[in-house]
């Protein structure tokens, strides 16, 4: 962390900039107990760099020579940079996998204290620009990767046509670290072998996050989509709150607080509220990507690690009554064009599933909820910040607002509806 | 009809026009029985006139003045324009609300038969133009209407936070005749009160498509959605091939043929491909929509009469081999910009679910079965017409490819997957 501020109330923003090291993340949850790593008044801008916890898909193009990310996924027989990678228990472990069993995944950098922010107030996120972080290793210069995985929790998985199956897959991109070229291509893939990781744990799934990939064990296959061009959406899977609900929160499903919400539209020029759940909010980011379709339908999108800069904003809820953020208790996107509310297949599955939430929902996933929840909160905002009538705000959503498959691989399945502004320009 | 041709190898391509009358229409079904309109060969073009079943919704605005319109929507105590209405019994009908019992909606016009299509090839179906039926009430000159039911079937109606719940609301649009304005605005709306058809029968609900709206009964709200402008989106929400599993099919669910999509993209410029089931495919043209979201969630569009010109091609099912229209088993779209599959509930509903598949399939509706059938259909496109082996289609699919919810009240509800065809560009 650097920069500081001067306490007077005529000071100047401050802006500081929270590098992504051993010390600075927290893998695979979200949690009120963690101490802010830095505290900051509202309206103040923070820089935040964020690390793909898929690096060591390909260490030597995502880790090696970058000491924020050495340090991250370093891993030796005695030590691992970060033990914890998830909220399950540290040791013995249920499943054997490692601490925190990977019962969660993103590497999230944070939390940010914003000194403001109390329960019930919302936090305005203005996403002011996503870089992505270059290749440290010289024999990469200019480039940045990412890594898409075909995994065990993907919409395909059990649907494979081709043998053998089941089967995982590995899918190297390349992006122009300079941000020039729009598109990313693939270099390579692998299919997933079982991993020992150097606890002597083997790792026949890609069952926990960080896990490094012997490449002697892998086999290449070079030329894979040749000549296609994805055209990039750097944007942050993972942007939100300390949830208040439970200490310890699995990274994974999405909801209330933001959190893996996997919406490629949270990049720059956009603005996120998020209802403020704890003091201080804890705001933190991570799960970052170059590029996602909507449904994110092999589970991953090209993960790869990406420095964002925000502006932190607390709206108290006192103000709120009579704005068009007047009751919002979801996470909603701004952009310029158009307002996006992302429904749930549960709004608040930790409160509504009881006190197996964290493991109930991934029993309860369903893209026909999330419609539900999704039509719901686009009426409460058509209702509350445009005034309309029921009748109005559902006429209005028939005709002229889209639904689309946020993602269907976190649990907590998402569903987007998106408001145009210039319907109101009349 | 007008228009003919020549029968030499070498003639001109025909041009033949279609108009709705009481003649030219099947109201709520589809039946491969139906004797053809018109014969059109391979490469010809046909306009098709459609009205919108939602006309005697006001029928001042929609019906009066076009004798066109005026044929089909007649009815006085002795005669119906056009008596079966639906693909249920003609009398005497379950449940007593007309003949044909409103078991599907759409008016549609057809249908056409193309000489060289039999069942196995694709019938390709260019959209070259499609326009507003222009209002023939001089009171209204210039300008075309449309009509929007929040309706019982809508995904919105037994979850109203509102009194009285529930209830049906049409709202009426406005849009210009001459499409230079690009958006429609609402004129007023009305709660559905009970009416009595010219047979005598009550309607408490919209059970019946084409009851005359009796406006001394219902209460006009004006100035509905303020300043609102709804961009325009002209398309069918039904266009297809007649099914081959039955004689008479409800014209709700879409299904391989095609029939109610209900996607808005399906406008000017895009490219429909069908799979042909019977011989000559007898394609129709229906439920003109001059704007629709991504859901249709209140059970219709904004409901307006069109008129669409279409070229229509056979690709005999031994010339597909090879090129990557093979094994196209489904309803794909193409745009300038895009390829679109259409995922349903269930894919061939009537040959999948029985004997009772039309009733059936109102239990069944589901987006997470339609997600899962976009996938597929996806997958099969990527493997099939790009060559990808399956790994790279999914890679592909998850970091590239948009998947939207295209209608939740057709019974087989809807997931359609966009490819951009750009991806292919490097």
């Amino acid at each position: 962390m650097s920069g500081g501020g001067r306490p007077s109330e005529v000071a100047p923003r401050n802006h500081l900039h929270v590098p992504a090291t051993d010390r600075t993340v927290h893998w695979g949850y979200f949690s009120k107990l963690l101490p802010p790593l830095v505290e900051v008044r509202s309206g103040d801008y923070v820089t935040i760099e964020v690390l793909t916890h898929h690096a060591n898909d390909d260490a030597e193009r995502m880790v090696a020579g970058d000491p924020g990310a050495e340090s991250v996924f370093y891993w030796d027989g005695r030590r691992k940079g970060v033990d914890r990678r998830g909220a399950g228990p540290l040791a013995p472990t249920l499943f054997g996998r490692g601490a925190g069993e990977g019962l969660g995944v993103h590497l999230c950098t944070g939390p940010v204290a914003v000194r403001e922010a109390e329960p019930g107030d919302l936090l305005e996120v203005r996403i002011l620009d996503v870089r992505p972080r270059p290749c440290a290793n010289p024999l990469y210069r200019g480039k940045s990767f990412g890594s898409n995985a075909a995994a065990w929790w993907g919409f395909h998985y059990k649907d494979l046509l081709t043998e053998p199956r089941p089967r995982e897959v590995i899918t190297i991109y390349e992006i122009d670290a300079s941000g020039e070229r729009d598109w990313a291509q693939a270099v390579y893939s692998y299919r997933w072998t079982p991993q020992t990781d150097p606890f002597g744990v083997v790792h026949a799934t890609i069952d926990y996050p960080g896990v490094p990939v012997d490449h002697r064990t892998v086999e290449p296959r070079h030329g894979v989509l040749p000549g296609v061009r994805v055209p990039i959406r750097p944007h942050f899977g993972v942007l939100g709150v300390a949830p208040r609900e439970a200490d310890l929160v699995d990274s994974i499903p999405p909801g209330y607080f933001g959190g893996n919400i996997d919406d490629w539209r949270i990049g720059t020029g956009a603005t996120m509220y998020y209802p403020v759940a704890v003091p201080g909010a804890l705001f933190s980011a991570g799960d970052s990507h170059a590029s996602q379709g909507d449904s994110e339908l092999s589970g991953t999108a090209i993960e790869c690690s990406l420095t964002g800069t925000f502006q932190l904003i607390v709206h108290k809820r006192d103000a709120l009554a009579g704005t068009p953020l007047a009751g919002v208790d979801y996470p909603l996107l701004e952009t310029r064009d158009e307002w996006v509310v992302h429904g749930f297949s549960y709004a608040n599955y930790l409160a509504e599933l009881g006190p197996d939430a964290q493991s109930a929902i991934f029993t309860k996933s369903s893209v026909d909820l999330a419609m539900r929840d999704a039509f719901r909160k686009m009426r409460h905002f058509l209702m509350t910040a445009r005034g309309l009538s029921e009748d109005e705000a559902i006429s209005l959503m028939s005709v002229a607002v889209d639904f689309g498959v946020t993602q269907v691989v976190d649990g907590n399945w998402g569903v987007h509806a998106i408001l145009k502004k210039s319907l109101f320009s009349g």
